[in-house]
């Protein structure tokens, strides 16, 4: 399996750093009790006010719904998602128990499928996320009621073979992982104004 | 520190089983090593396209920006927050490079905040995450420009004791954290079907 460690300036949990989405799976099925254990993980993810606005559809290689999980699959996608042996549908729950819009469903499905990935991390499984996939035909398919939105799928696996992949995909799979600087993305004060913080001596009063 | 573990079913890894949402702060400040190691996690964080579509304005307690984001939140958070040494407004890019909506720009956020929390457990730092607090002050206060929003505020810090904490939280900082059962959110073939997953031997054929 190929490394692509993140090139971190600073502290990186090692499951962190080693994490990435790869398109190569191997043949290997991934055990229920580790396929609990990844969705447990999800399950105690926070949420505005514990709403849990989080649900997954699994789906594992063998059945009519994996199948039909991986025939919605778009572009590039369609040409390795079939290696991994369990395909994800998230879906997100857009209105809060109280009838009010939840405007943070997404933003809490991502954290879930975040601890989701941490978890799968512990065990040696890669995930790889989707975006690219029919909307209308997923809800059609597992039936989505209205209040829901599908929002990815998640492709889960151990590490493959590179080689299995087509060849325009085994050039973009060598590729290093990259990522904006700091300067991009965390400000001070005010948007746009990046944060200055020197990282002084680690036994300063006061400061642990 | 009060420690409230998950009380998961199925196997799950220290940092995420530790990890919960306090109100009690110590006074200690976060040192910036530590606060550029959480930021890291979230930068290399997965996202659609790579598109990174999270931005985090990063204030300290001291600083004016501070107390200005102290003083736009809402509710109970009013009473606890001032402890944290540190508040992050979070804030998702809605559109995408190539200019089109980005429908997973919460989604990525959220994942981005959720890879923070769980560096932030490697160092012994809890993160509360808000979602109350007024919205169109964060965008004056902070200039935070059209094709973005808004989305949480973080409070970061280590634990502290509970009697710090007005008596009705102190309270609520004990009680134990809930989840729902899997069969509420984790679905086979069809939405609201309960996945039927057994835990079998570990040594199966192929099954690793």
């Amino acid at each position: 399996m190929i490394q692509k460690l993140a090139t971190s300036e600073y502290e990186l949990h090692d499951i962190l750093k080693q994490r990435w989405s790869p398109r190569a799976f191997s043949n290997d099925a991934i055990r229920p009790d580790i396929l609990w254990s990844v969705l447990e993980a999800a399950r105690w993810s926070p949420s505005g006010g514990n709403q849990q606005p989080w649900r997954f559809i699994v789906t594992q290689k063998g059945e009519e719904a994996y199948e039909n999980l991986l025939g919605i699959l778009t572009g590039n996608n369609l040409k390795w998602a079939g290696q991994a042996p369990v395909l994800i549908l998230t879906v997100a729950k857009l209105v809060s128990d109280s009838g009010r819009p939840n405007r943070h469903a997404y933003y809490d499905l991502g954290q879930a499928v975040a601890h989701l990935t941490v978890q799968a991390g512990v065990h040696g499984v890669y995930v790889h996320q989707m975006g690219g996939y029919d909307q209308d035909k997923a809800r059609e398919l597992f039936d989505v009621p209205e209040g829901f939105d599908t929002v990815t799928v998640l492709a889960l696996g151990y590490g493959g073979d590179v080689t299995s992949l087509p060849e325009d995909l085994q050039e973009r799979e060598l590729l290093p992982r990259v990522r904006k600087p700091f300067a991009e993305f965390v400000y001070a004060d005010k948007f746009g104004t990046p944060l200055q913080l020197d990282v002084t001596a680690p036994d300063s009063t006061g400061i642990r």
